[in-house]
């Protein structure tokens, strides 16, 4: 990391980044109002910073050990910016702000008729966002694969209803890809693209989507430590797209007897990220139970600890779902879980990090 | 399972019992308000159910296969009872019933003035239990295992404050217990019962506690599953004792990677248990979270996600602590984590079981 | 499934075929020497399996509900295959035969030179297959991501340099892929395409590799159940490819306290999988381990626990390795350990599924 | 830590022993042949080692950080135990030496019968040390809790029936205790006591066994990392008893999808338990699998990792057997798993510490 001096030149700016580059590695440049911060992307093992610390306008040159930087609040705060949390914007939502975000929607879109049922239903509970899975990561190639499985065309027209839904409910539209052949495709009609927790690890995918400079919506994987988790994420910000959503969706239960959620929900990761990077948290407690009676608890809870907002399934008819029946909810119990998550939202006064 | 007739005799209930225990097991009688079940404790695979079908007064009889049954609401409503949940009284103190209930105090008495002045806090906090630990359960055989550690009598000594800081401050006391060669002294001067995570499995402490026909607060060991944790309280309940207080403090976090909290709390269980079972559920966020910059939000989630209450450590001078340090909030911090909690109470409106 | 009758026509198997295909799914065909078992590939719950009951030549037509099948030992010996294990070809190599396979190399290319040194030196050493990483997943974009990163002809440089290595001392060669888009070079160059854990569930990726039709070795990831492993091996099995050498690298380590290993090798895994399915397991105990002094010690489990091989990191000067320095071991390490595990093979006299 | 001189003498010693004792804590005194070094049992923080430094006869005093000390290689060898292992001596039975020890036996003791025929069935198959459960820990409150739990006559007479098979087929034997009360009865007639792994916590416990100065077989919990095992462990040497025998028998398996095995077994635990410390390691493949099918080849792995042993669950007639009928083996299949094993150890040439 280098520090430049608060009256250093765009020359000298430039002259680092090139001497930087000379060393195989990429410059992040972070211009606040004091001062510019430089990060350096890539392996510093064999940078030497006793060179750097002397080029004109340098007033600290050193190796930050961490696997992330880039995403810290410090980071960030090096560089002067002081608030504490990233607004990212979508349409008229900013995500990260001072309400919660509510995104909800089928768990798989199955026809044009269903989505646009469905996108009316959670406007009216109250959502802001509209969720749908075209491209379905399942762990059974037997299991029912999207919509996006039929074949090219049948994907896009499944996201042509998704942008329908979005623009006719006047909600901005998330979906998910699973491989970088269908990252032109999905970028081309939704607002935000969506990383699962399956493909956390493919750091192919993450610089491929971030390059589409679209926000994205990123799942942890049920078996990623924290510092894991945030590791990945830096190779997005890695790319110079600091719109990330990051989305804690249940980790790995204890091994032993009966199962009674899939996942557990790890809600001490919400401050814990959102102390330690600016990026905003939200929860998404469908997944992580797998059980259609724990989404009022599980979702209250998420606000309570601090998140910034909650995706959640959400379907007219959840017993004929064709993926995830069993932890859908209605639109009407989407609204009873929206207007408790207010009040609790007020309870806590703003309190996301543990601060 | 022994589901007896309505107009069953006690002359017919009697006889029921005497069979069973022909077989070498006990009988746990529930007598509701329109008929009796007769629970068995013990291995039920040699039971002739058949013969037993067959008595005078016996309406069905059949074996139940899971490892855990008298603490189940389905028990309980066959006896007749169709309360939610059981409401443990300890002195004043209702647990289990309309308001979260907040248990507070040292995690380690140091001294009689540093247990008044705590006592003296948390009660002015809102608090409505006293804790304090005298036998403290160590990692390690170097560290301070508590004031217990020096003798029976320093032991007692500790207890009599304990006493005499709950009958001042007009707070029920509870304290832990560690093996069962305390249990008689210990039983003499609180009103509940502690056994710790680590002792979760010891069957024969258990035991040992469960027949002083005090509360019992029993927390769950950071490996168990839902349905070990739940199989092991039925010990205590298999003793005809069914004040047990369940407490949550965490289950192991995965395993790479830096630990940004000590264990990870794991939330979806309170609604779990308390569908599962009519004990009540309460959250322990100090020890979950090891860390006292986010007891605040796990405490707000705890009760969000439906806890009957919290157990929180506090220390008038966290620093200067011996035991947890880092842990341990103000009596200023319980207070204002009381007052989020209890909005937060309202805004679920009561749903604690994910119904 | 359908089984078709021993003396059923190509014209009735064309004939079920095409009705499969008829409700969207897939047809995986194993003609064994008595008998045809045609496998469906996809969601079955739509198939009415009482219609292909009656079909020409039809033995019996049912509905499977595991998550796999077509990798399972059962479906195989339906085919009338009854060999115990798939024997993989690769050269002179016989993977899943009667002597267990070693595969060694650098973890990451470095340079041409410090190839061919060290695959001399694990040539004379015995092992069997040459193993070097050139696209390096890393979990910090800060870290060295091997020569694969500098860009595509560099990628291709380094691919050209294993080639001649492996011609040269007569070794097939392995190495990883990472996304989707080095698929085509990397088959163009090695003898097996190697999936990482990190990779395991990118379904679209284990698609285009298994299209390759090459042998593709297989990694579990360190939160993958076993059911879930085999689940995403079925992906690459539906693709018509069975030549899959499945490998355990070891899962996650228990999240409390000092890690003395990187992660937990789970050697029961290898004869559980290989009683369940037809494919080879080999054991990965450079990664497990993390650390040169257990190499020894695991490799020998992994032969004696039933592994038909091992994948081992081979450095001729570790200490000064650009990836993963503390886990590779030298040349001569590499020899005193495939001389004791050959001596452990002929004591476990073959069995290696439990049987 | 006190490192005494070489030449210190007796009246040195006992002074620095009386000044430990004056700050609470209690001396652990090893007396090696050049020197002599004085372990602190208590916390350390509160004691001034420059104080220490400079008493006669002190050559170095400072303090240890770690959670254990006492069991570490690094402390023996200090004062002047160059061995790299504790041999614990059992009759004519030698633990941690040259050769692999086998214990085997019931799991549960069900009559005089039983025990009898199994016992000369284990040392017709080559068994040296005789196991047989007495009080079973169970899950479950209403399963068979062995015959321990008839009441204490029962008990002692199946202890009786231990000490007879022990004799007359010339074998130490070893049992279970569970809880505080039975400590001096199962002392009275076993040569080795067993703490099973759900008391691997119980420090009263550990703390009264360790007093009876007799080998303890020590088991890990399920959800005990490496480094608490060892804390725990040291509970026992502190109260100077090293005849330690620490047992691995599975970790808690990986939380999702169906469980092909009860626990993990964490192999590699073994080398790096022998290297941190100078106890020996054995291996319980019966409750880690909890299948009869993989006992051949986990023990083959366990001895293949550098176990000193194994403890094996042997019966008859395993069908019949009243507890864990599915993982005990016959006496023939223990016959031919100890003679695999005798061939492997060879193989390994002695490295049981990954040295």
């Amino acid at each position: 990391m280098i520090i430049m001096k608060s009256d250093a030149t765009k020359e000298q700016i430039d002259h680092v980044i090139r001497e930087i580059e000379k060393y195989g590695l990429r410059a992040d440049v972070s211009q606040g109002d004091y001062r510019t911060v430089i990060g350096l992307i890539g392996d510093e093992r064999g940078v030497p910073f006793d060179h750097f610390a002397v080029l004109p306008g340098v007033k600290e040159a050193r190796m930050v050990e961490t696997p992330y930087k880039l995403i810290t609040r410090e980071y960030a705060r090096m560089a002067g910016d002081q608030s504490e949390r990233r607004i990212i914007k979508v349409g008229d939502v900013r995500i990260g702000g001072d309400e919660p975000v509510f995104i909800a929607g089928p768990c798989a879109v199955e026809s044009k008729a269903q989505l646009m049922t469905i996108a009316e239903g959670v406007k009216k509970a109250g959502a802001h966002i509209l969720r749908g899975g075209i491209f379905k990561p399942r762990t059974s190639v037997h299991s029912f694969q999207g919509l996006g499985a039929a074949g090219e065309d049948e994907a896009e027209e499944a996201l042509t209803w998704m942008r329908e839904a979005g623009d006719r409910y006047e909600m901005p539209v998330v979906t998910e890809i699973r491989g970088e052949s269908q990252v032109d495709l999905v970028a081309k009609y939704v607002d935000i693209i969506q990383i699962g927790a399956r493909n956390m690890y493919d750091q192919d995918l993450l610089i491929a989507v971030a390059r589409k400079k679209k926000p994205i919506l990123y799942k942890r994987h049920f078996g990623a430590g924290i510092e894991e988790f945030l590791s990945f994420a830096e190779y997005m910000v890695a790319e110079d797209n600091k719109d990330i959503i990051l989305c804690e969706r249940g980790i790995l239960p204890l091994g032993k007897g009966k199962s009674y959620t899939r996942y557990t929900l790890d809600l001490a990761a919400v401050p814990v990220i959102q102390k330690e990077t600016y990026l905003p948290v939200i929860i998404d407690p469908s997944h992580a139970a797998g059980r259609r009676d724990l989404i009022f608890n599980l979702s209250c809870a998420g606000i309570a600890v601090g998140a910034c907002g909650l995706i959640v399934e959400v379907h007219h008819n959840p017993e004929e779902a064709l993926v995830d029946s069993a932890q859908q909810i209605t639109p009407a119990e989407c609204k009873e879980l929206i207007t408790a998550c207010r009040q609790i939202h007020k309870a806590i006064g703003g309190r996301k990090n543990g601060g």
